[in-house]
């Protein structure tokens, strides 16, 4: 299936990139759930047009302006990984089915927390970021899942099914329903992972130390770069030009991914301008009018 | 009187900057009456949170989130022109009273009527944009009034007590209220100056010519540069960086001023995101903590 547009983020920038696409009778998949910063905001006093509003009324608001419009289909499936294909992007999700988009606007919002030392150079050796795909690499083997949010715990019981035997660093919350099979570390903070070629090792900042094959982080976003590759970055944002363009062709970026300051005005109206400016793109790829020269002007 | 923050234009850009700044605790002076390219919009599908609603009464809301705000006054003064002083700006008014800010941000919005012919070449030789200013230049001489709004008629019962003559080029509306001794012109599409140094002749496109000693054009908005002179345009729209930066230090510009998609969302996005970088500035400013990096960087 292809869609004109893939939307990744349901925050202000998303649902404003759904709207905008939306009147422009364009046909779109919005991927996410509800923006946990915006939801859980006591007081919002600076988006124009309410005045003292509460982050979860707001979003309620926000939801209603694109409930009534026919052509947003909404999926809570997480992307993995987005493949630029010239004149289109496969988006493979969680469960490995593919979908298709002309164009795609990034709009997954920044995640504050900080990255475990060594991450990023045990990326793929040893640390990765989706237990269901990489599970099977662990048949029999010792793996440990560090988790931040409900879907690690998904992840957890799955996973714990393959591997031999599977430890769960809780970040999460008390209560968890895990299998019985899975040992738990409650209470301490991860710190690095320690390695030569490869992480065998995540140390605690207490000191401890636990060993294993391999590590799976699960948190509620990643870096852009590992969900779009040879995307440019700078530092923790995707760089965009002023139409929210980067450096891919038909691949957009808003709200607080595409940079400070993270505010709720500047997500939305980075939304519509990501989304009015995808628009034009779409309609000149599906009339085969596009030229190489448009995305770099 | 120094204000920390001046805001020329009261459309979606304005009221969010102004918003956000009082939000950041900066004291604020608003210039501008309400947009009518928002207010005179039937239907608005696409500013989130709101669901296909009247322009007029979007902009009652957007009105509402800044009245309940203490720390901005608002004025109805038109702006003759800004001067940068350095560390703060001068605000020449229209009846020459003159204030002063730490910092300035442009949301004019557009108007998108096309210059007359020659009215660039002939600015300051002939043709002007203010009549109270230079009405006195003209004293026992003959003037025309190009009018397109209720400023203008005020603008002409001014002058005609000032100059020798005064003819009024009527592109207002029906029923005026202008002084007797002032010649009306209706019906006239104004083409083009025509002159050698200076502008002496005004023809329209029927081919019909007046001519005078000097030429008044009274409408919304004017071009940028002739607001604030050494200004960076691209055409007819103020160059911005991302914080919604202008080339000169301190004066921001957001809103349909600074570029396309002519959007509500992305001017009030624009809006907060001038604001915010501003009132970061003004706070440097103030604390004796500039340094000149700051606005390069």
């Amino acid at each position: 299936m292809r869609y004109d547009m893939a939307i990744i983020g349901a925050g202000p920038a998303g649902l404003s990139a759904a709207l905008n696409a939306s009147v422009r009778n364009k046909n779109i998949i919005l991927f996410g759930v509800d923006s946990p910063s915006l939801t859980k905001t006591a007081w919002i006093d600076n988006y124009l047009g309410f005045t003292h509003i509460n982050g979860n009324e707001l979003n309620k608001n926000f939801k209603k302006s694109i409930e009534s419009r026919k052509n947003i289909e909404r999926s809570n499936k997480k992307i993995q990984q987005v493949y630029a294909m010239g004149d289109y992007f496969s988006l493979m999700l969680k469960d490995n089915d593919i979908i298709e988009a002309t164009s795609v606007i990034v709009a997954t919002g920044i995640d504050l927390k900080k990255d475990l030392e060594n991450e990023d150079e045990f990326f793929a050796k040893g640390v990765s970021y989706c237990a269901t795909c990489d599970a099977a690499l662990y048949k029999g083997k010792e793996v440990v899942v560090i988790g931040y949010n409900a879907e690690s715990v998904e992840e957890a019981n799955f996973t714990s099914e393959i591997v031999g035997k599977l430890t769960y660093v809780n970040m999460y919350k008390n209560d968890i329903d895990l299998n019985p099979s899975i040992e738990i570390i409650s209470g301490e903070e991860p710190l690095e992972f320690i390695g030569e070629d490869r992480a065998n090792t995540l140390r605690f900042s207490s000191g401890k130390e636990i060993s294993a094959d391999g590590f799976f982080i699960i948190r509620d976003s990643s870096k852009p770069e590992r969900l779009v590759p040879s995307i440019a970055v700078d530092k923790e944002h995707i760089i965009v030009d002023k139409n929210c363009r980067t450096n891919i062709r038909g691949l957009y970026a808003a709200g607080d991914i595409a940079g400070r300051p993270y505010q709720i005005n500047k997500a939305a109206g980075q939304g519509q301008i990501a989304s009015l400016d995808s628009a034009k793109y779409i309609t000149l790829i599906e009339n085969g009018k596009y030229e190489k020269d448009f995305w770099n002007k």
